[in-house]
């Protein structure tokens, strides 16, 4: 018998949007003595709440993009979900699935790679795991990283913890790595993604949010509510998320939002929101009103943050609610991405 | 141009032998900035020494096999992995990435088969990861699970701290994992494996090697030098690491290890030896002479354990030496595992 679309898995069930919420929710969850819908968070604190855990499977496709390749994304995606909790990162584990005949060159350099953003942070490659399977059953190489870091943020910034009147801000332009990765996948050439030598302007913004937490920490302390990186499902799913777990609704300032100009031109193209394309070097910050301007400093101050903005506010609206305010003055409602968006985009 | 079979990953590397080795050696410890060849642990110490972590891929096939899932396994297999260091594993993080068409009902199943062995052992599932991939990019659904517990072992069991005149213990019958496996994947009736009405009898030894562990190191203490779950490459692997790490020789006693008929058998058939199969639910303890034999006790009175035996001692032989003495009372060689055994194991 045929199973019928509603009992298999499809690749929206990957998305980053309702699909994966649905799923997670109401099956993977079973797994779990401790996790609940409400507490979703990047990373989990453990031993009394002293070290904080992640773990991320990557099967991005290309494996090597302009910006870095599966190696750096699988050490920085994981150094920053264990930051997102106002952790450091001091350990991670690396576990490789590799398809039989995977060229040992194309290895090597993921594995420097590797090295070099665990290096950049201080983290140790402490275990790994090396797996090989047949030509048909994998798709080049996938990476599982699991990141163990000791907490340095009191209390430790949550989803839960976004109160009315606290400010959002994210940290620079929005949907770089998923504009890239799908213009490196399709061979596409978007608007400005190369120059006329072959240079790459379009980069993946793949990179380690360590650094800049810690600034943020420090300029917020305890102000800072909620700490995100906008991976799948982008800076939408993040707000709904947040909204989600602290019971808050969130209004965002449209015009405020930093998007670049080809990537703008990109989604008009492909029919698209840029608040809904990933990004592997952004972070969302929830932060008390007092010190939302010190921490935009702070942030700004950072050579990752040049382009950082208070996007919106926290209000007390439907619980959950989450609305875009136009450049018209109108008001539109920014839902939970829908499924697929870009399949093996991280 | 087409790379060398020299440049190219096969399913030899992922085989637990030698070709594995070298390949972790020469490759992948590039990674880190702390791992050495002499320290391949199955678990990693972090925190002070105070917790142990491991991760591990699960690949195997089929997803459904007599004695356990790819879910139990997933759990069980890194629960053993944190116990081989004297450590109780407390949380687990579970990174999936699923084919797309995998059915609902399946991973419904295994997600209960995960929690099943989590809550046996008292370890929460603290974090999670999901990907679907295209159908042509993966084989059904992998499962990383990374495991950290807290050390209760005082020093934690290590491949290096065997020595002469030590004593090798196996806890049980060899082999059964990996030869069930075969069975079931080439849906082979091996000699026993199936009774006339369907029972199977030969069934993967699938299990947690926690509360064994923790009757292993209550009845010997510091004198339990190295503990190690007899996986990929089976017993021969672990007595070739546990003797390269240490610089100690191993002589194993052939007749003194435990082994299935049925496994006798299918190996006899297939040209394999029983020392070189997977195994899911036995471990190899290395312990000082003067506890071998209370050691031994507490084993057998374990409900796992009714088959244990003492197989071995560590030498000063050659360095890195492993024999076995055979009933001829002839001594022959026992290498690493060269390469490919049996790909999807686990």
């Amino acid at each position: 018998m045929t199973p019928s679309p509603n009992d298999i898995i499809t690749l929206g069930h990957g998305g980053g949007g309702r699909l994966m919420h649905d799923l997670i929710v109401n099956e993977l969850l079973a797994a779990s003595d401790v996790m609940t819908e409400r507490e979703l968070e990047d990373a989990a604190l453990i031993h009394d709440g002293r070290l904080a855990i992640s773990t991320d499977g990557f099967t991005v496709k290309p494996l090597f993009f302009p910006g870095g390749d599966i190696g750096k994304l699988a050490a920085c995606g994981t150094i920053n979900d264990v930051a997102m909790r106002g952790a450091r990162p001091r350990w991670i584990a690396v576990a490789m699935i590799i398809q039989e005949g995977f060229a040992l060159e194309d290895l090597r350099r993921i594995v420097r790679s590797i090295r070099a953003a665990c290096d950049a942070d201080g983290v140790h490659v402490v275990t790994g795991d090396t797996k090989v399977v047949g030509r048909s059953a994998a798709d080049g190489i996938f990476i599982t990283t699991t990141g163990v870091g000791e907490r340095f943020a009191e209390p430790a910034p949550s989803a839960t913890a976004a109160r009315p009147g606290d400010r959002v801000l994210v940290s620079g332009t929005l949907g770089d790595h998923g504009i890239c990765i799908l213009a490196a996948r399709e061979e596409l050439s978007l608007g400005g993604s190369q120059t006329a030598d072959g240079r790459h302007i379009l980069k993946s913004d793949c990179a380690s949010l360590l650094t800049l937490t810690e600034a943020i920490v420090g300029a917020g302390g305890s102000a800072v509510r909620t700490l995100r990186d906008m991976t799948r499902g982008g800076m939408s799913a993040a707000l709904n998320e947040i909204a989600m777990s602290s019971g808050g609704s969130i209004e965002i300032e449209e015009v405020s939002v930093p998007v670049r100009r080809e990537v703008v031109g990109a989604c008009e193209l492909l029919g698209m929101s840029p608040f809904e394309i990933a990004n592997e070097g952004k972070l969302l910050a929830v932060v008390a009103p007092e010190a939302a301007a010190d921490v935009l400093a702070a942030i700004r101050a950072h050579e990752m943050g040049a382009d950082a903005a208070i996007v919106g506010t926290v209000g007390d609206g439907r619980p959950g609610r989450v609305s875009a305010r136009t450049p018209l003055g109108t008001s539109r409602l920014i839902d939970l991405p829908a499924g697929e968006l870009l399949p093996r985009i991280c």
